[in-house]
């Protein structure tokens, strides 16, 4: 055993542009693969469910012979939902009250205030009318990643949820339908790929148009997001897993060791980073990490991102991990120590915080309730977790009376010929020279 | 004079599609132009100031011999600001002032609570780090623009907002950087297009990396966003101004021609767009805006404007006109009836709603308070108003007492397995189990 993980001290010379260069993650844009993507969502545009009828069959190999045949019905759902064993459903059912109750706290409403003149400005808060949530099929399709797209829309009082679910030859997770079911959504449409961005989007004979897409995908997914952002809204173009654990103090090293691998087993591109002033836990950790990755069942793909992103970093202080953190601006941050709050204080980016012993990344993933689709990359330094903010919109109310217009068209009136706006000036000038 | 300005009616067979078609408006994205800003994003990155410096002298003509005279001093700002006339200085105050109250409002605070299983979970909210804010030079370097987009990131706690403003031939707009002075802006560089944009995602030896970047520009600065937007957040990427005025009952048709104008003058592309059920009222504001047409010194850009993208529309009632309304999400809405208020309640999409006769658009462009930068093309449908949540970002916080985690473990562990993410299950159990 042993040195099968990159270990760091913050007392190396050169540990700054290592520790960079650890970090860097760039997705190199693949022109053929945009080219691809472009050409799809012009064809879905021009022959519309045809066109994403052929492509369904083509790429996913599902055995559909006309349009109506990827439309699931709410039975069908239900179903699936009646079909589960009590252990599950109730597992389900847990996880997606707590999702549900975390999210009703975020949900905003709008205000209104009257100035000093008599005018009356505010904020109106409206949901979004439809949206559409994209879930991967196959060995990656989550009925977890139902639950945290649909119920902050559903929260949010989005009037129209629609999901997108490849199956690849016809078949289905069918927890994943159960999930829908449980979160509400509306209609399931089983295709994927740029295509089924596409479709939402721009809408087909079937398919109604979408105001925002939401959901993990593959690359041809995130292309197609990133290509169709503007025409409708999207979440953030999600990159690889991370985790980054803080520990000091009593902890227990092979649970500090499991979380790690938890984010390891996603993706052999998932980083695991593990921050410590304690050089006695760091090897422990590393130790358990080196035995659990014997026997786990995605051991292949863990022990890959272990080897190529992880890292054990020897921190001089609890000061220093902080400024480390934020650095990193993790997409999931434990803070394994008995100041967990305390040192929360100081972090400035990340995309969720997991505080003290009891708090396994895991149970974010599921059901402690906060949203698990989270900023990776270090994007948590300007973005957040899916929430219901995201699926409600804000308009800005003005409304002057006769009298407490008049100071505010005198100024604009003169900051528009500063500008050369004449139309601007004259239109402010009727309402106080009149 | 008569027939300047498209005229249409919902009672014509073909309305829905010639709606359609007038509001349709699409960026054709341009291979050379990506390719073009591509090649300046990747030589910024390698070359850092030098490289900013060369392409400034080239494309600006602008006479700094070295890196270090492109940027502005404090100094330099405030004597911009002292040099202005006291109604100058006076009206910007008052602008200044009024964002700055309105955008207080918008401020979010952090929550916590406690489940009933002991364990905490809450949103933090903490502001960007550091930002950075485009204003365009030349004729469009708008004094209001700064004002917009810096404010609301002073307001939500930004501890450093960079502004970046082009000089052509070394020339700025002294109230830009009287703007800048009063708004709060830490650092002033005069460098603009694709370089600046992609000196500020980037970072350069001068310029620190910034995490957002906001702010209008041309085709150059837009495809620029598009291609760092991952790497940093940006706020949308504008489309051409417009406007919507819906009106009925008594109103002052010269009024509301000027008001259609003031979007006209904007752009040769700008929308305006009159909805009325009152067919008297669409004769006269036709009339008056053919009148000032002749006057304005804009008159050029504002007669391309009417006249291909302008539309006067009859519609049967004011449910119809809601209905119009919600379909445009326009950028400004304009409701001019005395039941303004009502009437809002039932508009489901757009950037600002400015209420009542005596609420012109043009104050809400200078010192109303809201945003003047607003989600334009119909994006209102699933975008805001630029404000403070732009400038600010949330974290999940959760911590689990040991007691309250073990519902959350056994859950978290039931479902894992299902998604068979196994690590996932054993880093839940250890916290139940042990």
């Amino acid at each position: 055993m042993g040195k099968l993980m990159r270990r760091l001290s913050t007392q190396e010379p050169n540990f700054k542009q290592v520790f960079k260069d650890l970090l860097a993650f760039e997705t190199v844009s693949d022109p053929e693969l945009l080219k691809t993507v472009d050409q799809i969502i012009a064809d879905v545009r021009q022959h519309g469910d045809a066109h994403v009828l052929k492509l369904t069959q083509q790429f996913d190999r599902h055995p559909a012979h006309q349009f109506s045949e990827l439309e699931l019905t709410q039975e069908e759902l239900k179903a699936a939902f009646d079909g589960l064993t009590t252990e599950t459903r109730e597992a389900l059912e847990l996880a997606a009250n707590r999702v549900r109750e975390f999210h009703q706290a975020q949900k905003q409403d709008g205000w209104t205030y009257v100035d000093a003149l008599g005018n009356t400005l505010g904020q109106k808060v409206t949901p979004l009318d439809r949206v559409g949530i994209y879930v991967p099929g196959g060995l990656a399709s989550y009925p977890s990643s139902v639950l945290m797209n649909a119920i902050p829309a559903h929260v949010a009082g989005v009037a129209e949820i629609i999901m997108v679910v490849p199956a690849p030859s016809g078949e289905l997770n069918p927890l994943v339908l159960a999930a829908a079911h449980l979160a509400g959504v509306h209609r399931v449409f089983t295709i994927g790929g740029a295509q089924a961005v596409a479709a939402l989007a721009y809408g087909t004979e079937t398919i109604p148009a979408v105001d925002k897409i939401t959901g993990p995908g593959n690359r041809f997914v995130a292309a197609a997001k990133r290509a169709v952002f503007g025409q409708v809204g999207i979440d953030m173009i999600a990159g690889p897993s991370e985790i980054l654990v803080y520990a000091e103090g009593k902890n227990n090293a092979e649970w500090l060791a499991m979380d790690l691998l938890s984010q390891a087993e996603h993706d052999t591109v998932a980083q695991a980073v593990f921050i410590t002033p304690d050089e006695q836990l760091l090897n422990d950790v590393e130790q358990w990490i080196e035995k659990h990755l014997e026997a786990l069942p995605k051991a292949e793909i863990a022990r890959t991102s272990i080897v190529n992103r992880g890292a054990l970093v020897l921190v001089k202080d609890r000061a220093e991990g902080a400024e480390l953190i934020n650095q990193v601006a993790p997409e999931h941050l434990m803070l394994c120590l008995d100041e967990a709050e305390e040192m929360s204080q100081d972090i400035r980016h990340a995309g969720a915080i997991f505080m003290g012993r009891y708090t396994p990344e895991a149970i974010g993933d599921y059901c402690a309730g906060p949203n698990h689709v989270l900023p990776t990359s270090g994007t948590a330094r300007f973005s957040s977790p899916l929430g219901v903010y995201d699926f409600q919109k804000r308009s800005s109310l003005i409304m002057c009376s006769e009298n407490g217009v008049k100071t505010l068209a005198k100024t604009a009136d003169i900051l528009a010929q500063q500008e050369n706006l004449d139309a601007h000036a004259r239109s402010a000038r009727y309402r106080y020279q009149d």
